[in-house]
């Protein structure tokens, strides 16, 4: 029997009518020869009020204690869709992590699967169940404790789940109906993508788009799951939403299939910094210690030679998440108490944006750095620091250019065409 | 290591400053040396919303999914609680039912305790923990499914966990500070009594006393377990509340302990019927067959024979939980088209109230029912039905007089005088 998985987020069960909207497009799939194992996430705002209740008990939580107390959301969900779809008809049952089971490392609150065995679920199938009812975001540890995979974790349960089963498909129905060439608040131009292939999905997932989780799109790459993204509040049927696939699903790309951009930037510069072997390990690796997390990094070409700086010097830019900021100040002050590093001053710039294109295409075609770069001078956007992958170039700008530069680049690379 | 079990109600953890509150409590008999088993129940008002919304998705629900669905509320509150304990300095963890695990029938929303193995929590209070937080009114089947114990169930947990682990004690925290000696709306003269023998609160419970559970109390009564009802919300200590304990603790009893009442009672009369051989088993068979509780019966000893009536015939009387009148007719009147039964009339009357005295002094004391039976005559309170057992005598009058025939018992009794 061919087999699916379906995801519903928070918002897609946020109430009874919703669940049974949800059980709906399940029994439609029933109704067309598949077995189905749906993930569910906690009704919407559920999750919250359980993380608030353990943040105002123990600040700096238990883990263990957390896991039991948020996971409980998925759980009620999870009973409540095998009921609707009971009522409708169709044989189902729930489960929660444990029973499955879904065994996880014991990193508690961030952990990993390890594996899904599929014998329980299997019986329920070959005894006539049509659909298991999966509680998401959840799992066991050896110990036989509850643990969560962070948030957004059901993503990466129904990925792992279709990867453990050999789903023919991994359908994640959630509030928006596909996945963009760029946020459609920004351009009215922006259009929906047929596909995306893992790759460019990742990036875009990492850059900000908030429609997957960045960790299941790396899972499903790995394991080759074709996923799916559409709306749960629309009419949907075998060729809406975005899939999410190898590129070789992809006949024709073009050079750039997605502009992407992220206003929780931050540029730092350390000026005047010795310039020698083992500077940037001595200035990366302390901020690596705070968790700061670095994104672009650039090292000015020009070489200064002061009175004051016998020998060559330079300047060290790079970029980390806004709210990281006072962290990495902190970080770069230490080391240079410490002897570590020397620097002259350092000047933080938290008035920038990121503006990324990305395309897979890019890897056989020269010149998208060229075009883009035209593209953003003929607006007289200024780009302060670049950095490159094998399929995106971002560029850092001024925070007020933002909404221009990811206009004149769907423009440029004709992304409203299809 | 001496052990506790403590059980928290749902009103007494129905926020995070109440569940402080009660870890306090907590906190207090571990700097005394215990080692505390903790049961709790969902947050009030939690398990009705999840009933709610099992009930809204299906009417006839599947019980196993009910269980899955309704048991995730103690599960919250067992986590906070922990996390409230070890905020305190309190080495504690949570401990779901198929952790421990709490073995049970398969019986959905009615199960029985199979057993509780000691092993998990002994080895967690060897390895230091000094309180194991459970979660109430739910445990796991034979298939590894979640099952709950019915509503209340969480006073029957800790009865059965301080059976298993051989606690020195059960401690039932709620919202009232004891068992009086009727209820205090009714006369403020109610006395709160310091002990009371499992057989009398097993009447009282039965009898409408909403303090405990009766299954608890049973259970309690069959090993032995040394049970107490006291504040939650009042400063409390080794005296407060009320020991429901074996009669062999108890020094000096009075004849009657306590005068319960219950106004949910509804009166059946079958008029002229056949007085015959097996006449009460026709009866009684098909209203136990509806799942009616018939509770006092009474067969009149007069005798009537009339020309349409050759034979002896008579009147049968008994009562039955008020809810339960229209399902008791219909089983009467079903028997009667069937040809089982045959009688002229059914009489209902809802206006009844019943009354009783228990105590286990009783046994061993004559003229109990005599004083009863002329208390009420004093009142002018008719008697229409009488029942007894060995600790009890109840009487079913007119329900305007409830609240009279109490007082007037609870000062025949002289129940305000310790």
């Amino acid at each position: 029997m061919p087999l699916l998985v379906m995801k519903f987020g928070g918002t897609s069960v946020a109430d009874l009518d919703r669940i049974r909207n949800a059980a709906r497009k399940v029994q439609r799939e029933v109704d067309r020869g598949y077995d189905v194992i749906v993930i569910v996430s906690a009704m919407s705002g559920k999750t919250n009020e359980l993380v608030g209740w353990v943040e105002q008990t123990q600040p700096m939580f238990d883990a263990r204690e957390y896991d039991a107390v948020v996971s409980s959301g998925e759980n009620v969900t999870a009973g409540l869709m095998a009921l609707t779809l009971q009522e409708m008809g169709v044989p189902a049952r729930s489960w929660q992590g444990w029973q499955v089971p879904i065994n996880t490392t014991a990193a508690y609150s961030a952990a990993r699967f390890v594996d899904i065995p599929r014998k329980n679920l299997d019986q329920k199938f070959a005894e006539g169940f049509k659909v298991a009812v999966v509680a998401g975001f959840q799992g066991v540890s050896p110990e036989g404790r509850i643990t969560t995979l962070g948030r957004g974790g059901s993503d990466t349960t129904a990925v792992a789940f279709a990867a453990a089963f050999g789903a023919e498909r991994c359908d994640i129905y959630t509030d928006v109906d596909g996945v963009y060439t760029t946020d459609p608040r920004i351009t009215s131009k922006a259009r929906k993508l047929p596909r995306i292939a893992f790759e460019e999905m990742l990036e875009l997932a990492s850059l900000g788009a908030k429609v997957l989780q960045t960790r299941s799109v790396e899972l499903a790459m790995r394991y080759k799951v074709r996923l799916r993204v559409l709306s749960s509040f629309e009419e949907t049927d075998e060729n809406s939403g975005t899939l999410i696939c190898d590129e070789d699903e992809i006949m024709e790309s073009k050079v750039v299939n997605g502009v992407a951009s992220s206003r929780d930037e931050a540029k730092i510069t350390l000026v005047t910094v010795e310039d020698r072997p083992g500077i940037s390990a001595a200035i990366f690796a302390p901020l690596a210690d705070a968790g700061v997390n670095v994104d672009m990094i650039v090292q000015n070409i020009s070489e200064k030679d002061y009175d004051d700086h016998p020998g060559s010097v330079t300047d060290m830019t790079f970029s980390v998440p806004i709210n990281q900021v006072e962290r990495a100040k902190r970080a770069m002050e230490e080391a240079r108490q410490a002897g570590h590093i020397a620097y002259d001053e350092l000047v933080v710039d938290t008035e920038v944006a990121k503006v990324s294109v990305v395309g897979i295409g890019m890897r056989s075609h020269a010149g998208v750095a060229a075009r883009m770069f035209k593209a953003l001078a003929d607006e007289n956007v200024n780009i302060k620091v670049i950095a490159t992958s094998e399929i995106k170039i971002s560029v850092l700008i001024d925070r007020k250019y933002m909404e221009l530069a990811v206009q004149a680049l769907h423009d440029a690379f004709e992304l409203d065409k299809a």
